[in-house]
């Protein structure tokens, strides 16, 4: 039975505590600055106020102050923070890191650098770690659909732990596996990743459905929604995952699997990022959803701000056709550039469809 | 402008209506032996009973005695029918079928000969077409994700219109085209009926989540529900469409575009085949779940059962491992055998992840 360290005390990193302790690992939870509150609740209470749960015994939670002390001596180190924490990870953990620490990031995202290429953030986080300790952590993600509520539950669920370290992603699986948390692996971390993060950027897609429908009025005399037009989003994002893939030369079948498919109708049905796609959809200005769902981390309009880099950078390349990705396009103008979110959809699935 | 007679008036084929008569199509809607009721209430009131709306200007009901008058004159024969329909269908309209008019099916199913091969049901209706006419009518059939209300009440829809006749898909396509129903046109009819006819049969299987959440009691304490568990099912159920869409020669993209994902995804969250597997994740027998959903059409069910003969077919010819597709084994087991939905998720994404 191992040490693991989470650092990072919202709802997913902590909830990776209940596989770790009914595998018998003894887990300390180390939260943020952002986290004062749940870890004073958690020290005073043992509970969890977000995930509004009792921690299970095994537990030891710590103040960020402490986190030198909370990494002494753990295998594993689980990356529980946020895409926007991802610098402050590196700059907290790296020091104290040792040699053979494994270092696992629920942290879904993608980075563009100055010239636009992006970045998965294993790597964005790697870059940043001391370079004595660098190469000598191997790195893992997990991507999958997985609420964190549920996990916490112990109700089934099944994810992807990927790294380029093989032998270091099953060592990981083991640790976390139990008969309600199910893992596969994967060397691909690239495309493993881009799933994670694009999902996020898609189900605000997929969301301008529901926000359509608000903006109508909701369902008609008849009893008519429109899940017709979430479908089509929903098939067209499936679509586009699979182009990006394959133009990031990553695995394609991710598009229909756990990583791809799987997660995004996770968020669509349970997830909170629809919000902003319902408001965008609803025809409310990014500016304006923003203000309303303040204090929300809006992933999806991070990797859509992401894209807007990339999708250029790509096409210069010559990687991507110029009229390629037209959801992805339509979710960069209504996010990053603020114009009204009208789908059109006859540039979907090729461009075959012409009314 | 043309004669467009579907034959059918149930939800799917009298929805078709709303498209073909906005183009200016004069439609007559013929109803079959089960549809008395609603043909009378369109003659008397202009109303359809169960899609709960006033039939457009330019529909005119007609009861089957009526049919080879309804026939005459037609370009177009839209077959409203559902599967089970589909050998009355041949029977019915056969003989009045003209050359040069083009048949477009909505029916969805796939149905297996004596030695357990598919078939898909447009080539089932042409095989008992009249001789003399089986090969100078051109056979179409429509795929992707379109509720019925929906369509008619003009919401956003996109589907697929499948024919291995070019030419002729092409003419329909541009025949029901408006500004909401978007057609899309592929040759490769045999993968757009096997996404048609198996989202049925995975809806049933990522419905089995609804109903272990239900016999759990529902959402515990915390709100943690099952979603984590109906989007491994999903995935799963894309991977195994696209498993079976590559065994049949047929577009393995169309898993994750509109045929597969999306039809999938608006059968999860807004049709009726939900209820099936629902009751079969709760706990019930398959002869328990029929017998409380009397007088619906389990279309799931039906290809499940035609699954069940397939499946060991093509192991026997080699084109399938004696271990893939465990998600639809499971449906057959519960469907066919009477087992209990016990969901095993290792054998999942090729059996990597052990407990």
């Amino acid at each position: 039975m191992a040490i693991v360290t989470i650092v990072g005390a919202g709802f997913m990193g902590t909830a990776t505590a209940w596989p770790l302790t009914d595998n018998g690992h003894t887990v300390r939870l180390v939260g943020t600055h952002l986290d004062r509150e749940i870890i004073q609740s958690c020290q005073n209470r043992r509970f969890h106020p977000t995930l509004q749960r009792e921690l299970p015994p095994g537990v030891r939670p710590y103040p960020v102050e402490e986190v030198a002390e909370a990494l002494h001596g753990a295998e594993i180190v689980v990356g529980g923070v946020n895409s926007s924490g991802v610098h402050w990870l590196a700059a907290t953990v790296g020091p104290h890191l040792t040699p053979g620490q494994m270092l696992i990031a629920i942290t879904k995202g993608l980075e563009t650098d100055a010239h636009g290429d992006l970045a998965i953030l294993p790597d964005v986080l790697k870059a940043e770690l001391p370079a004595t300790i660098r190469e000598r952590v191997p790195l893992a993600a997990i991507g999958g659909p997985c609420i964190a509520g549920e996990l916490a539950g112990r109700r089934q669920t099944c994810v992807v732990f990927g790294s380029r370290d093989s032998e270091a992603v099953e060592r990981l699986a083991v640790a976390f596996r139990t008969p309600y948390y199910h893992v596969w692996t994967t060397t691909d971390l690239v495309g493993l990743e881009y799933c994670a993060a694009l999902k996020n950027a898609y189900t605000v897609g997929v969301a301008l459905a529901y926000g359509a429908l608000e903006k109508s009025g909701g369902a008609d005399a008849a009893g008519a929604h429109m899940h017709n037009l979430a479908a089509a989003l929903f098939g067209q994002a499936c679509t586009e995952m699979a182009r990006l893939l394959e133009v990031a030369g990553a695995t394609r079948a991710f598009a229909f699997g756990l990583p791809g498919a799987g997660d995004l109708f996770v968020t669509c049905v349970g997830g909170r990022t629809i919000r902003l796609g319902t408001l965008l959809g609803k025809g409310h200005s990014m500016r304006d959803a923003r203000a309303r769902l303040a204090g929300l981390t809006l992933e999806g309009a991070e990797i859509i701000g992401s894209m807007a880099q990339a999708i250029p950078r790509l096409v210069a390349q010559g990687r991507l056709g110029a009229a390629e990705l037209p959801l992805l396009r339509l979710l960069v103008d209504v996010v990053v550039h603020g114009r009204p979110a009208d789908v059109l959809l006859e540039p979907f699935f090729g461009g075959t469809a012409s009314a």
